[in-house]
């Protein structure tokens, strides 16, 4: 098959975190399939057809990016963040799986960049700096029981967690559910951050502690990074504080 | 405080991980500190100065860079991947923290970058597409114990994982401790990838299964991912197997 699929991530928003291997994919492609804003970041050139879809096709639109691929195209299927991190490259996967043999001949590639978290880590200092979970409260696609039992395990086990898809019109209660969760295993001044919008015009982060937390302060932009033991707080003056989290642990529980 | 310090993510090893973020915090220093490998990615400017130091020197190198941006300079302290993960920034708000109560005046800014992990689950798919746990596996500045409980409690809660730091010549045991350690947990099936220098002439990525992992594929420049319940392996005629984790999850012990 003479096909191409590009998963390329755009990475936080602005154009200046697209990296160059991105920006070489994206000028390959004759077609450009992707929810709808993240396409809109990417500059028109002429001959390369636009497929926009909704945020909760991936797999719609995963399957119309191969099959446009099988047919002989070029095309890319664009991501925000990192396409390989809750994000488009596991619903190519998928749905190339489930799909015709011959969709498994086809040239796949995934083109990585920035996610969110990092973006966001970056932002207040280090709270990725040492041992970390990235978790997704969606659970559209897994029952909420397993991920009440990630978060005991991460949080017991002393891991900082990065929180993916914290709220959204259709799961109002589950990032209040997951502080009350954490409430319980962690100390109520375990630093929290909120990483709204990173990288882009509206962005917004905000520090604070599990005891102050309010999941209303959340939306579907948000990102947020949950502290372990070992993440601390360097206030500065006249400067938002430092978040990081230190690369030495001792083996005290959490 | 006039002076500044960027700690800057150059992403996997090539030029075309760089962000145009990346780029312009470089081009804005008077001084480049880091280890020298990283510094060679840099080109050399003019009028530029070089501070090249050791790799494990990254206390050392933290305080050096602080006290030139305290000293007036516009100083870039370079990083392999995101200075945020296992990497420089968190050992720059240590040095900030112990340091002299003006540094917290400084203006201190970090340069997201592509970290190892994902570079190298874009190299075979999505294998970072659901939950997932990032592990230093060095019990340099931790005691194995708590690695123990970690890779406990991240494989017993079916999180994909990510080992980091998985070899070197002073740690030469810790990685085969840490397959037996999840093969008393997880199937034998279990894909396992080590990618090795990914982004990098001398790249080399490779699919196993936990089973047949073996420790000593590994080295100082490996990064590992070890799949879940939910990690699955096509196998494709003529190319690379894809390995990627399900964006759904049952809520089975893993």
């Amino acid at each position: 098959m003479s096909g191409r699929l590009a998963v390329i991530g755009l990475g936080p928003g602005d154009a200046r975190y697209v990296t160059p291997d991105a920006l070489a994919a994206l000028a390959a492609a004759d077609a450009l399939y992707g929810y709808g804003p993240y396409l809109d970041r990417v500059p028109a050139r002429e001959g390369q057809s636009r497929h926009a879809s909704d945020n909760r096709q991936e797999g719609a639109r995963a399957t119309a990016a191969l099959r446009a691929a099988a047919a002989g195209a070029s095309v890319a299927l664009v991501s925000g963040g990192d396409p390989g991190v809750f994000a488009m490259a596991a619903a190519v996967c998928e749905a190339l799986a489930a799909g015709p043999p011959d969709w498994r001949s086809l040239d796949v590639t995934i083109v990585p960049g920035v996610t969110a978290m990092l973006a966001v880590a970056a932002r207040v200092g280090a709270p990725l700096g040492h041992d970390f979970c990235a978790l997704s409260l969606s659970d559209n696609l897994k029952p909420w029981e397993l991920i009440e039992r990630r978060l005991d395990a991460a949080a017991g086990a002393g891991f900082v967690i990065a929180l993916y898809n914290p709220i959204s019109r259709a799961r109002p209660w589950q990032l209040g559910r997951a502080f009350e969760r954490l409430r319980s295993l962690l100390p109520p001044t375990t630093p929290v951050v909120f990483g709204r919008a990173v990288g882009r015009a509206d962005e917004r982060v905000t520090v604070t502690t599990l005891a102050a937390a309010d999941p209303n302060a959340a939306d579907m932009a948000t990102l947020l990074i949950v502290g372990s033991g070992e993440t601390h707080v360097i206030e500065r003056p006249g400067r938002t504080p430092l978040v990081y989290t230190s690369r030495s642990a001792q083996g005290t529980s959490a």
